[in-house]
């Protein structure tokens, strides 16, 4: 049995709190938060307190917080004996107090407040300082993961970079083609079945090979008359540039 | 019965092709290919032809051939009786021969060569010139899809449009994450479960509301840090335009 205190209430300490309450290996034993508010929906489930200096022993401490707080936020740890690990991609495990066990448990997902996802199948990127501390983060993270991989600290920053890309880059282009739909009275609901195969086809095929479209084939006539259709400055723009991109990795120039 | 020729050998011609064969009210009476490599896969199942000269009467024929050619092949049409149709989301209509029923019939897909996919749900596209064709498209459509829908030019050219952002783009978003990950020395297929959870997440939540990562949050501190990160010139020029295009969306300039 693993005993753990989740530090935190946002939606990777939700998502990594409701996962290991349905594991029997696994004891969450408290939860902290800053407010009783954001405690509301684990209550009634484990034992919460949003004083830091009430935290308990645990085998494990999962400070699952913004960026920004990590580093202040452990130092209420500062003492304890347990495994001290943040859930960040862009954090070095450094941000922990020093002269502590400490490392890293790095779900790599987007998480919203309303979607389930199925952890077995979420990549967790483990660290640790103590490679006496290895078996016991694994253990952990095997409870929920079937993929559990052990990478260091560039690793994780270049997987969280290239995250930015995968995740929020693809969005803002689902986001950026809704716009375009709404401008034109056509539902942005059409191209589901296209944004659900662009994703999946990747898992057979690289994203180099995958590559379609008018800056693949540098037809110029289509790519002139696609910058006279928008209208939108920001939109011109993104176009222009990824197009260039495109033609680009395929050698040729605008 | 609705007879039918496809003039193309191409991923959507095949594609088309394939579909129309596993549905009783469709005959495929022939398909047209510039030349006989290019009809090898079809030869064995229907009546095939490399000359233009020699196309058989039908109900409709759809032209499913590169943009380009559309207006050039389609004029060996001239003098038939039935409806013509091209495949294509960015060519009008009006590409195709004055003074013949025409129309357009364009799926909202990415097709490989490899890959099969679910015609059911694929958006069908449908613009007719006279209205008492429509009834007739709608009926080749149907028969295998089950989201048929008419739009008009503009429409429809909008829709391309916004694909190549949900598409075109979104695969070169995943490339560069994959161009990342390679120079780090970390598995592509780490970020495939984050990929796919993009790509469903907003059948649920509108892109507006999904965005998350360091330029939603105006989070200058790792956007710095992540541009330091990139070597790639070109990598640092989309993260620099993409951010600000996020950052300006959500109301705050860079």
């Amino acid at each position: 049995m693993i005993s753990i205190v989740i530090l935190g209430t946002g939606n990777v300490a939700k998502h990594l709190f409701d996962a290991f309450m349905t594991q029997n290996g696994i004891e969450i034993i408290q939860l902290y938060g800053r407010t009783q508010n954001a405690l509301s929906y684990f209550n009634n489930q484990v034992n919460t307190t949003t004083d830091l200096s009430k935290i308990k022993t645990a085998d494990i401490y999962l400070v699952a917080i913004s960026d920004d707080a990590i580093s202040e936020v452990s130092k209420f740890l500062v003492g304890k004996k347990g495994l001290i690990v943040h859930t960040s991609g862009s954090i070095p495990m450094s941000a922990l107090p020093h002269k502590h066990r400490r490392g890293v448990f790095y779900p790599l997902q987007t998480f919203s407040a309303n979607r389930k996802v199925n952890f077995k199948e979420i990549p967790i990127c483990i660290e640790v300082e103590n490679e006496e501390d290895n078996e016991l983060l694994n253990e952990l993270a095997s409870a929920i993961s079937d993929n559990v991989i052990q990478i260091d600290n560039d690793q994780r920053k270049a997987l969280h970079l290239a995250a930015v890309f995968a995740n929020n880059f693809t969005n803002h282009m689902y986001h950026t083609a809704q716009e375009i739909c709404l401008q034109n009275d056509v539902s942005f609901e059409l191209l589901f079945p296209l944004i659900k195969e662009t994703a999946s086809k990747i898992q057979d095929l690289s994203p180099l090979d995958a590559q379609t479209g008018p800056a693949r084939r540098s037809d110029t006539g289509t790519l002139e008359k696609h910058l006279t259709q928008l209208k939108n400055k920001k939109h011109k723009k993104i176009y222009t540039l990824l197009s260039e991109s495109i033609r680009k990795t395929y050698g040729k120039k605008l």
